[in-house]
């Protein structure tokens, strides 16, 4: 499949009498079926209407100029005052009598503003146009290998950054700044720099923490680029590193190290999971790894596949995701360790390319 | 109304039978409630029910540390599992049989989670404590007013850094690095740059074209300060201004001062903006103002009091709010002037202090 080309076509392949038309909300499925990965603000207050053989793009005035020079080849309409009350008329208008939603991306008022205008049953989907975009084309992991080799070359920067008395935030802005300058559109998401005990919140984000000898740092980043979205980790010691602290990082680059090991596809998500909880079991840190092993990107940083010990799904060639244990210990601090991988026929090729050696600073 | 004490006690004297409880689900209503304009992520996945005399946090694993050192005033609950089905137990414990959800901040599959488990009447909301955050505090009004000064002191610092031959996106990188390097907690919003006929778009963003001789440079941008945002807009001339840049500069700021010395408690939105309107109107450029007159600011970049030709409200004492017309020539370009303002007894006060006099650069 090649899905770089005909991403409508596809799309209307999909249809069928249960969900005979799609009115799309979702910014990244939107600039998906557009093929145009950074076209817009995520809240450009747009929408499609998308049925067997037509899709109309809906703007307001700030945008139109741009999407009209785009060459975006489906229709466009400017969308003057309510966008709910146009797509209403809309949908009447193309005797579309049934239509899905997408029910994670249409607030509940804006849900009512549209059910109070349209004749047309709504039909709210979980997940459609995301099917589509688990199987990333070649191009698409181009510039999701763009993103990676970023976020890897401002890492090997940073560690010439990183000194005691800087704060974490410090480093937190010194990466951004760095990614930016390097040709990313931006951060991920919002760069997590924790040092010490804070390292064992695995959310923590950059506080106000001085790095200190003695500390782990856990830094979790990853660049934009052409609206492709790394996500990254990596966990150094700021001096030299303690035995419990060697143990620790020893343990999670080992269950990393198995999982990229052992993927390959029709495993499950579930299935990768249990590796690396299996080998942390076998250590007796099994209750340290507290979150999943990892998850889909692409245009967003969190989208299909799940990799928990929920996640029934198999892996397909060509999905692209991370694969992250950690393990956390309140008060001592915590490690993780996340690669971006591409599912490929043999196995995953990893896209960060950072070296997972315990790595000590001055 | 002092609205840092007792914000729970302010709304438990909102519910009535209408309205006996709230589900809050909206992170900038939630910081609001617990004063903590900084706690949890934006996309940290809890919410508050509150009934009279009862308020309940409900946080996942990765925050309930931080949640319960950080004494909230509140009850704090551990999320297990589905936040909606645990939710919708709490709901019904509580013998809560109507309650108010925020419907701007729930999706529909949200929506349909809770609704199926609970035996509550979901009553959808789309406004409610954002009425108790229309009105600013002292303390809310210093930390915009320190969010407005670092904004104000970077563009002093990037005036001495703009020259002809960098990209926009140099100058969006170096405005959002020095924001952080001052204090700031991050950028408000994406940080426009828009150069030359870029400058036309009201809303574009930062790309790659470069500065040339002779262009308007529109900056729009904020700081983020202790969670409260900045939102301010400068336009400048490349070189010597020509005939007509002075012009449209000059119409705009005219516009722009006018609705400063006129802005008066008991105003209506409306009102505000029919003053820069009119005075576009004037010099025949009316068709050229394409967007609201302003918008509030707070816990979030974009809240009430909106300042259109739509809205009727009466502009009160301590709300902060934008004021920021523009004129657009699609192909030539466009300048905005945008401050910041808080409402009081007799007038304006201008948070951002950044002169409004045509800055020729070089």
């Amino acid at each position: 499949m090649n899905q770089e080309l005909d991403r409508f076509e596809s799309l209307y392949a999909l249809f069928d009498e249960s969900v005979p038309a799609l009115l799309a909300t979702n910014i990244a499925n939107i600039r998906y079926l557009l093929n145009q990965p950074t076209l817009f603000d995520p809240d450009f207050g747009g929408f499609m209407l998308i049925k067997k053989g037509l899709a109309i793009l809906f703007v307001d005035s700030r945008y139109i100029a741009k999407a009209s020079t785009a060459n975006l080849g489906c229709d466009i309409r400017q969308l003057t005052g309510s966008p709910w009350v146009m797509a209403a008329s809309a949908i009447d208008e193309l005797e579309i009598k049934r239509v899905g939603f997408e029910a994670n991306n249409l607030s509940v008022a804006q849900w009512e503003a549209l059910k109070e205008r349209t004749k047309a049953e709504l039909v709210p989907l979980k997940s459609f146009v995301e099917e589509e975009r688990l199987i990333k084309g070649e191009k698409e992991i181009k510039n999701l290998s763009r993103a990676a080799a970023i976020s890897d070359n401002v890492f090997s920067e940073i560690l010439k950054v990183v000194q005691p008395g800087l704060r974490e935030i410090d480093v937190a802005m010194e990466i951004d700044y760095r990614m930016k300058k390097a040709g990313a559109d931006g951060s991920s998401f919002e760069t997590i720099v924790a040092s010490g005990p804070h390292s064992a919140f695995p959310h923590a984000g950059a506080e106000d923490r001085l790095l200190q000898l003695g500390d782990f740092i856990k830094m979790d980043f990853g660049a934009v680029y052409s609206g492709y979205h790394a996500d990254m980790t990596r966990t150094i010691v700021m001096g030299p590193a303690s035995k419990r602290q060697r143990q620790v990082y020893g343990g999670v680059k080992v269950a990393q190290q198995l999982v990229l090991d052992k993927l390959k596809v029709g495993m499950t998500g579930a299935e990768a999971d249990a590796v690396a909880r299996e080998s942390f079991l076998a250590i007796g840190m099994a209750d340290k790894f507290s979150h999943n092993l990892g998850h889909g990107l692409g245009l967003e940083v969190h989208e299909g596949p799940s990799l928990g010990p929920k996640n029934n799904k198999r892996l397909e060639k060509n999905m692209v995701f991370t694969v992250e244990p950690g393990l956390y210990f309140e008060g001592f601090g915590g490690v993780r360790i996340e690669d971006m991988v591409v599912m490929r026929e043999n196995g995953v090729e990893v896209l960060t390319k950072s070296s997972k050696e315990l790595i000590e600073i001055g």
